[in-house]
């Protein structure tokens, strides 16, 4: 056996940590910081409070919140230049204010714009400014991983990849996620399950990260249903947040699988939420997949407490079910059929986590995938 | 809940992924590096191979071998000189060699010698050399770990601690620790074993901790006997290297307690081997140790495999017994009392391992304990 696991970034865990943010940028020698913020928050009482925070701390901090839903090239331009001669970024709110802070992390320092490093087209520059991630959505594990997500001038999804774009320091608090509603938290919870669930079962997963994917599978297992249900739980809120950040570490190291293939096919289409997408696609081809029977798929289920992976599918059918999360596509769905998300599916971005699934997947299964995904109501 | 974990360095496992140390050092943009290496593994083919890795890569490497056992302040001085200038520092050997390329990789930028640093009197350089480090041993865990011990002028154990004398990069190799001896093989990994024990419970314990500590446990139970055995047994000896690393890890989060106090305690009277009397230091305060009946103590056993925390002490004492320690120490210890080592473990630098421990330890368990351990056979 042989595997590399990529950098983990300092990590600070707990309900309050959020207090010490401005504090650990002044321990990283910033005099000048760009904070990438959702809208909601910075017009929240969090926003004046991080303005304090920074104020006696003699940082001139600069709040970027021009950005809503998920990245477009617009906002990353924006946020890139934003970030020019600051020394460090804090990005404060879901994968989308993550991704963009990373992004802007790096071209602060760059001579060309996101489009010049999209999909690996070149070398990001190796030093970047410094990063402190603070995620307020227990989902994406942007937190920990090397990857961004952004739109590109047709919409499409393009990434921003490398270690150049990882945090230096990662602050989990709690008590920032106790607002989010209970269909984001089941979605968001359900997209880092699959994450934990495709790295450490697809053809890319090794014991390192394992390490990873199999506490996060733990912790979701325990808390997901609890921190959807009782919302203010802070001890439930938390073990999705560090399973999240876990999750995160995990595809970090061995990436995804089909769920997110599907899930990435729907989005090239028309707007669905990430976590939503990649729980629908993994529920409709988790049967499918423990077919393959590997020794992986049998670690995954016994770190969700199951005797082995056959009852896996029922599982996570149960989970979804207990978490509320109901079984439909957005109603602009109705405009595309099987063929379109086939399409979508067998498009060259597509084609890494096709590849990484441990099972081939021929034409014929991308069809039928197709077809059960789009058989789907059209009704959110 | 709150904790706080220290970053994780790049970490690359497997056989055969030495072969990649200068290739990793020029990634690392390095055109001069200082090699600390054991000076047997130097005059081996190991040497000769390196030299020509580096070669290959166009790197100046210039080979540091002058240090014998456990580090002194000498050699960390003339460490820390050769490493003047250069771009990258790697360590390759048991835990003194990483240590001293440790000390070497921060003050080769500092103006002041190592005794200005040690017990963090001051703060290390805030940008050390790059540093790659290859364990051939698997006990220390220096690899992971941001501490080093060196023997400070008058032959008391002192330290450097700082983030900055942590590796960028990590490689594990099985092959490069097949032939340790059979003893060297126990009492190492019994020190690992004791690092992943005493960081998952003592006063620190924390659960981001434990996901490194508990799998450390779990590897080492399952492997060291059949790595003493066979040595040739790559597998046995990965799982004993990965634990290792991971106890490593562990402790730099959470550090040690009793047995570290007494095993410091015992090389502060004359020297003997930091994983011998830390195992002998462990089995002889186990019984009293799990008295306390923590869920901390509860969740290690069963990282090892076993029903509860009452069943430890028989558990240790046959791991030892089956990898074959003798419970002795070396001759020279004739020369001391119970009173001299009860007089070394309240010194003021072993205070920290006898606070973390998870039961106070009074002055009479000091007593006790000391007498308990200078009445082992002083054969070696």
């Amino acid at each position: 056996m042989t595997f590399a696991t990529s950098f983990v970034p300092d990590i600070r865990f707990g309900e309050g940590v959020h207090a010490g943010i401005a504090a650990s940028a002044s321990a990283l020698e910033t005099r000048s910081a760009l904070v990438v913020i959702d809208g909601f928050l910075a017009a929240s009482g969090l926003g004046e409070q991080l303005a304090a925070q920074f104020a006696a701390e003699g940082i001139a901090a600069e709040f970027f919140s021009g950005f809503a839903g998920e990245p477009k090239l617009a906002h990353v331009q924006a946020a890139s230049v934003a970030a020019r001669g600051k020394d460090l970024v804090v990005g404060i709110g879901g994968g989308s204010a993550l991704d963009i802070a990373k992004i802007a992390a790096c071209l602060a320092v760059a001579d060309e714009g996101p489009m010049h490093y999209a999909l690996a087209a070149n070398p990001l520059p190796k030093r970047p400014l410094r990063k402190i991630m603070v995620p307020t959505t227990a989902g994406t594990g942007s937190e920990t991983s090397a990857t961004t997500i952004f739109a590109g001038p047709e919409g499409r999804k393009l990434w921003i990849w490398g270690p150049e774009t990882k945090a230096d320091l990662v602050l989990l608090d709690p008590a920032l996620t106790v607002t989010l509603p209970a269909d984001l938290t089941a979605w968001c919870g359900l997209d880092a399950f699959v994450h934990a669930f495709e790295a450490a079962t697809n053809r890319n997963a090794h014991a390192g990260a394992a390490l990873y994917a199999h506490s996060a599978l733990s912790l979701l297992t325990v808390a997901l249903e609890t921190a959807v249900r009782s919302p203010m739980d802070i001890e439930a809120r938390g073990k999705i947040l560090l399973g999240s950040c876990y999750a995160g570490i995990a595809i970090d190291n061995c990436g995804t699988a089909i769920a997110h293939n599907i899930s990435h096919a729907l989005a090239g289409l028309t707007p669905v939420h990430h976590g939503l997408a990649t729980a629908l696609g993994f529920e409709a081809t988790l049967e499918w997949l423990v077919e393959a029977g590997t020794a992986d798929l049998a670690a995954a289920a016994r770190a969700c407490g199951l005797a082995d992976a056959a009852t896996l599918p029922a599982f996570v059918t149960g989970l979804m079910d207990r978490c509320g999360i109901v079984r439909a596509l957005p109603k602009a769905f109705s405009a595309f059929s099987a063929g379109d998300l086939a399409r979508e599916m067998r498009a060259p971005e597509n084609q890494p986590m096709r590849r990484a699934t441990i099972r081939d997947v021929t034409d014929a299964d991308i069809d039928a995938i197709a077809a059960r995904m789009m058989a789907l109501p059209k009704t959110l």
